[in-house]
């Protein structure tokens, strides 16, 4: 099968054995979305090799559970051991043994097939498109920190970041009713964000955290915020978050990266700071909010391309202006 | 008067002015304590510049609240502007104006006398001894985290340090009746924690990261605390709690140092832990806990000397076998 593996080079490959896994459904995956995740593993993070991507929708072709096959699915990416204390409390995400698609010991979406535990994969409703579909798990992450955190309406939010997370993050929190400021580098991308009523705020593009320090001052947000959430995927995001919050106010901490931040951790003691790190969520929820079209995901999808593209797709999905970068891998029906 | 000032290096003189400040209440000392963050001070922790102290017991000599005068008391170190939105939200504590006895912008307690708001001060129960009342402020630093974190029974709980604070944080901990583990230096200290029920491990003098995670590895402790308190007062604290800390679970940040720490947070994210900064607590519940004699501080006193001694008290209680060293300023009566 066709697949794009990463060992050390991204490589589009047409010889890739197709990935059956004992007691596992088999899905041929029919679009796929790039995440920043996926750039990160390509920059080092998590140590990876293999097939990547894990944002995909596809239909089942076999499936231990009979009645899935043929059902157009997304799918849960981590799979637990299913024998672990925290596997057992219903907690797979978290297995210290879980293998997750295309980021941790298991093949992923950017491939003819992929290989999923039955249990893993949710039916997408009818209503809903691919190309909506696949926003199902960046958009659970998003909503996890709804589960996490509670936003009240009076609540004054910032989002550190505008990147393709973040829009799915900043319209769930617009969703909430609460004040919200975002600050990004891109002023298309900020665009987006005030048309859902977002208050916005183009940084300069400095990694210096005195200028930094100097401009959030002159604008009025140091200390001003209930909640801020750290999703811009640079070292630089939680210092300003850090500075962002108020006294007892809540970081949630949604990047990752490779390397190590360099970070005075007095603020955090002093002001009493929470950090809350935050992944991945409930694929059920996504699915509702996107059948229920409580979110438009569509004005975020940059550009879709077959999957013999996927080298050059990786290219679009790095540049600065770039959102979501959707991989066509089969037709639908 | 006679003080201890840090201007740069720490001097004792004796033509200190008294601190008078206008509508506060005047204090003379009787017997105050040095605490890590008076270290970190000297040290060049939060550029604070005069007399040091925050831990104290003294008589109240001037007040305008005339019913206070003559009475012994102990002092909330934070003093608020008294009319910011912080302030009139009864938190002072985080007021960004503050004053902080013998940290931020205000005189401390290792002198004849000081100066705090009346209704900072609070009335110390006759059953309690000088040396005992010292600890209030400390004891609620500890407190605090029962005001931050639910410690269930059946926690699993691992405190990181084994110094003056961590010890008390310790005997907290063990009231609660949670699985107490310690994870120290010195095992005359560690000792101390012993006699609590707390099971103890005495780490090897170390900062190599690569040295600790085998070691915590072959200890079966990675991921297995559902709280893990952070006091060590070093930078690879934090780097250890978070490979203690199971997935979901709390990381309490009790430590201050001056400068930064190099830490990866992916960690944070993908465990999606929390991280819960934490510093003064309620002075009231710390004296209920000492009149009840619900913990017992004497232990922890290492030597007392008069405030004449203050630089040799300092070079005591930078000694790594050393717990708390008080200061005798006046008499009692």
């Amino acid at each position: 099968m066709r697949a794009l593996r990463f060992d050390g080079s991204l490589k589009l490959v047409d010889d890739a054995p197709i990935p059956r896994r004992e007691g596992e459904a088999l899905v041929e995956v029919i679009c796929a979305g790039i995440c920043n995740t996926d750039l990160e593993i390509v920059r080092g993070y998590a140590g990876f090799r293999g097939v990547l991507g894990h944002e995909f929708v596809g239909r089942v072709i076999e499936s231990p559970d009979a009645k899935q096959i043929g059902c157009r699915v997304v799918g849960e990416i981590n799979a637990g051991c299913g024998v672990c204390r925290l596997c057992r409390a219903g907690d797979a995400r978290h297995c210290p043994a879980r293998t997750v698609l295309g980021i941790k010991d298991r093949d992923g979406a950017f491939a003819d097939f992929l290989s999923l535990p039955a249990h893993n994969l949710l039916e997408v409703p009818d209503t809903l498109s691919d190309e909506e579909a696949v926003f199902a798990e960046p958009l659970a992450a998003a909503l996890n920190i709804l589960d996490q955190v509670e936003i009240a309406p009076t609540a004054r939010v910032a989002v550190i970041g505008d990147g393709k997370l973040a829009q799915l993050i900043i319209r769930v929190m617009a969703q909430s009713g609460c004040a919200l400021t975002v600050i990004g580098k891109h002023a298309e991308k900020l665009a987006l964000a005030e048309a859902v009523g977002a208050h916005c705020l183009c940084l300069q593009n400095t990694s210096d955290e005195r200028a930094i320090e100097d401009w959030l001052r002159r604008a009025n947000l140091l200390l001003a915020f209930d909640v801020v959430i750290e999703i811009s995927g640079s070292p630089t995001g939680l210092p300003m978050a850090l500075q962002l919050v108020r006294p007892r106010g809540i970081v949630v901490l949604k990047s990752t990266h490779h390397g190590q931040t360099g970070l005075s951790l007095t603020a955090v003691v002093v002001n009493e700071v929470t950090i809350v790190g935050s992944r991945c969520g409930r694929l059920a929820t996504a699915l509702d909010w996107l059948a229920n079209q409580t979110i438009d995901v569509r004005p975020f999808i940059t550009e879709k391309l077959a999957i013999e593209d996927a080298i050059e797709a990786f290219a679009k999905a790095t540049r600065p202006d770039s959102l979501k970068v959707l991989l066509r891998v089969s037709p639908s029906s």
